[in-house]
């Protein structure tokens, strides 16, 4: 029995036995040369096509975001540049088919890399897919997430959107990372699945075990070399919320839904959100060649909203920039996407896309009934909320907010208030730039956690100002998705909280558990905590 | 008569006679194609000769930084890779001579900004060699700094460190630029010279005047049609300073230099520095193929240290990541190195180079008598903070102390103290991450503003956990150079500021003029301005 400790990303705890996700391939060998270098370049092909079709048939079986990745996936093994290149490969270097896939594909790969951000994001995609290949040419187990038989806990190295796109959620009791962080794809998914996580654990690959208890909030995984019964966290003991998002001693904390698509809001309905707390609109833009006209805009919004006809909804305006560049605006290269013009700073320079987006808005209020406010992204300060409320109310918006994502903002909270009618924590890139640490980069994901009392520092700031003017303040990161972090948010003057679908009934029923003063009190534990760690531990330790 | 308004980035009032630096060339056509392609060619290697003889003769003239940054942009045009791929340019694609050198230079710069950070600066760098070269093709006037024969203020685009490496200071009573922020070297420069400057002035380059008033502490420029007499910012007011920094009333607040090289060290002695704040040790690692070991860098350290024997000296670790490569250190690429694994980052998963670093600091404080303390960059956390005190401590370094410029760090002050026995405020770096805005970033110039409000307030945290343990708190950023900037940085309890040396007077002086209870009052009012206007505007009315 061994204990290893990493990140805590999502709650609960769970046992049972191990399935290790087969690592990357080891790197096919560039020799020996092949006898017939035409028919050792023929394998090439059929063995895309087999992945992509195997991959397209695993789409055909599921749907929303899940078809869209496997889809995207499946496109990318069969892209003709790839195979063609591999070919020549073969032809010009008498290299064996294997080799000559792993040199194309990671020749793609490098320039996804260079172009930075977003793109360089997909790097790992195209490595994906060439490891399927690979694997299809040698007759090899491809990588990746094993069939699973019986309801087991997962470990890997970190897990792809194609690894678990899906994933049968019957059969995962836990997931178990060795790398990643609490924004990553592994973290965001054990979130969503209600399933407790833990990244970041340094060694657990190594560990001889064959059975694991996982510690999502304290962040602990106990390794057994002996068979572990499978159990499996508790995810009923929050079927008896009532739907309304409120303490012990009936304080209102709204539990709302982040959505970016109407199925997202069908899910988000279905789960019992109050509302949504961040409705994201890139959908609408991404991939579009020029700018989506008013009356395209107003009816994609309009889908989305019209399940939450009479509830609040809080409409985000664009989030682009050099980091999630849109076809039709030159966003040019920044040595740091993350730290450049993006959000609201796109509209600095082009008013005329807020303007139009908020026309669009409004109609879709109109359209479908929905009680719509907007907030801006990247908002710096109080100068920056001001011109956005000004033109967002002359656009016919009459609630408007700001997200707090910028630490700048956090600490002229006061100053913002002013000028809006509320704000709206976004604590994912607010704990980016609090410890000016990628949300992306696995080494860092120590500093990337939402317990940390820096964070909550800050946080509670922003509390403190929406309690002096009576004005709400919202936290829609995935900070809002941890049951027990919920309590310590609303002790902190949070009045709402927005998450994904699956974590609306867990939230609530946290929340009703204990009265709002017991939720102060462990909120100036965690404040005054030394570490993300002891901030965690003291919750639990306050709330049991 | 008209006012524009930018960013001051650099203190004082002058006025004279407007002098242009002139623009980029334009694009050269591409047509027609020469009559004679080897003639044409022929035309691009004594061209690029004569440039870089031109660059180095003003290198010769010159000392310091001013003959490095002449010589390799000198070093630069004389590139044989960027010639011969001109004159193949016009051999396969019959283009005229200047249009080639634009084709291949571009190309060139194209593949830094795709490397990023610390190399995609060098761009700008191969497109004033470029335009270099054309224009000597060409035989027109090169772009950049004119012949100055007058007092004038010097009005740009933005200002590259070869334009102005070997610029006359007494003729320059204050520079003005359309783009640029308080981090570029339009500011930077001005600062070291001592002369007020406006950056990110839109339309300045358009707008018909002859003579400007420049104010640098409000941000403005008066342009006037008509003559405007030279009339330079007052220098001479500070030679009064008695060398110790110190308020009215005698409350102590150190003044110190920033060094990077023994020539640093000895204008800051000249200058009246009272020892060194900021010490940087990444000269002893850049271009070096290998780690250097311990007794090439205690030498070069104690070269450093030695004009400051008895004196105290604060040395910081080495500062390196993916925006500041080192050759043997694979840094691999980061999507945003700004906010990757730099600082003591890097020492987490090398700590060996941190106890060599140290076992060389700990001898050359030995060999020089200087009074040495050591301190770590890109510190975030307490935890942090501890751990790189303990080494320091058992390397042999008594006082050890953390930059804070994560603004996470601000927020744990209390708990950073506890670990360490000073900390020193980054603020160039901080505010880049408070304002999650790239300080290389022109568009951002604003929110980079050390007035900035929301700043003032997170180096006031950390000034009175400071003040709570009786430990001190330096700020070594930028900002501590802006006298005006100074007295509120007491006022918010800063016990020590460091600067580039041409400050030190300017800085020193400024504080002897007020009790720190004006400071406070300053700072007070600066913290509850609502802009980074209003702060300095609000300070300047307060210490009138």
């Amino acid at each position: 029995m061994s204990r290893m400790t990493g990140v805590g990303v999502s709650s609960g705890r769970a046992a049972g036995p191990i399935v290790r996700v087969a690592d990357p391939l080891p790197e096919p060998a560039a020799t020996p040369a092949p006898a017939d270098p035409a028919a050792e370049a023929a394998r090439i092909r059929p063995a895309a096509d087999a992945v992509s079709e195997g991959l397209f048939q695993r789409a055909a079986k599921v749907g929303g975001d899940a078809k869209a990745v496997l889809e995207t996936t499946a496109a990318m093994a069969m892209d003709p540049a790839l195979t063609s290149q591999a070919e020549q490969l073969v032809a010009t270097r008498s290299l064996p088919a294997s080799r000559a896939v792993f040199e194309a594909a990671n020749g793609f790969a490098d320039a996804l890399r260079a172009a930075g951000g977003y793109m360089a994001e997909r790097a790992r995609d195209v490595h994906d897919v060439r490891d399927r290949i690979i694997a299809s040419i040698e007759g090899i187990t491809p990588p990746g997430v094993p069939e699973i038989t019986e309801p087991s806990v997962l470990i890997a190295r970190d897990l792809a959107p194609a690894d678990t796109a899906d994933l049968d959620p019957e059969l995962v009791l836990a997931l178990v990372t060795e790398e990643g962080g609490p924004t990553s794809h592994t973290a965001i998914l054990a979130r969503a699945l209600g399933i407790p996580a833990v990244v970041a654990v340094r060694g657990v690959l190594d560990a001889a075990a064959s059975g694991a208890t996982v510690d999502g909030d304290e962040g602990t995984v106990e390794l057994s070399e002996a068979a572990v019964a499978a159990r499996a966290a508790e995810r009923t003991e929050h079927a008896d919320w009532d739907g309304v998002g409120r303490t012990a001693d009936d304080a209102p904390v709204k539990v709302l839904a982040n959505v970016g698509s109407a199925t997202d809001s069908t899910a988000a309905v279905e789960a019992g959100a109050q509302g949504v707390g961040l409705f994201r609109t890139e959908f609408c833009y991404l991939g579009a060649d020029e700018e989506p006209d008013v009356a395209t805009q107003r009816a994609a919004y309009a889908e989305v909203l019209a399940p939450f006809a009479g509830k609040p909804v809080v409409v985000r305006t664009l989030d682009a920039g050099a980091d999630k560049p849109l076809a039709f605006l030159d966003m040019g290269v920044e040595p740091n996407p993350a730290l450049g013009v993006r959000g609201l700073r796109v509209a600095f320079d082009r008013p005329d896309l807020l303007d139009t987006q908020i026309e669009a808005i409004a109609g879709a209020a109109q359209d479908s009934g929905a009680e719509v406010s907007v907030m801006a992204p990247m908002v710096a300060t109080a100068d920056e909320a001001a011109w956005f409320a000004e033109r967002a109310r002359a656009g016919g918006i009459d609630r408007v907010g700001v997200m707090i994502e910028v630490p700048a903002a956090a600490l002229s909270a006061a100053e913002i208030l002013q000028a809006v009618d509320f704000v709206s924590i976004g604590t994912n890139d607010l704990a980016q730039y609090v410890f000016a640490a990628d949300r992306m980069a696995g080494a860092l994901a120590g500093l990337n956690d939402p317990w940390q009392p820096a964070l909550l520092r800050l946080i509670g700031m922003v509390g403190e100002a929406g309690r002096l003017v009576d004005k709400s303040v919202g936290v829609c990161g995935e900070a809002a998705s941890d049951p027990h972090l919920a309590g310590v948010l609303a002790g902190l003057g949070v009045t709402s909280l927005s998450m994904n679908a699956p974590a609306v009934r867990a939230v609530g029923a946290a929340l009703a558990q204990h009265p709002l003063d017991t939720f102060r009190k462990a909120a100036r534990a965690a404040l005054e905590a030394p570490s993300a760690a002891a901030a965690r531990h003291t919750t639990k330790t306050t709330l049991a």
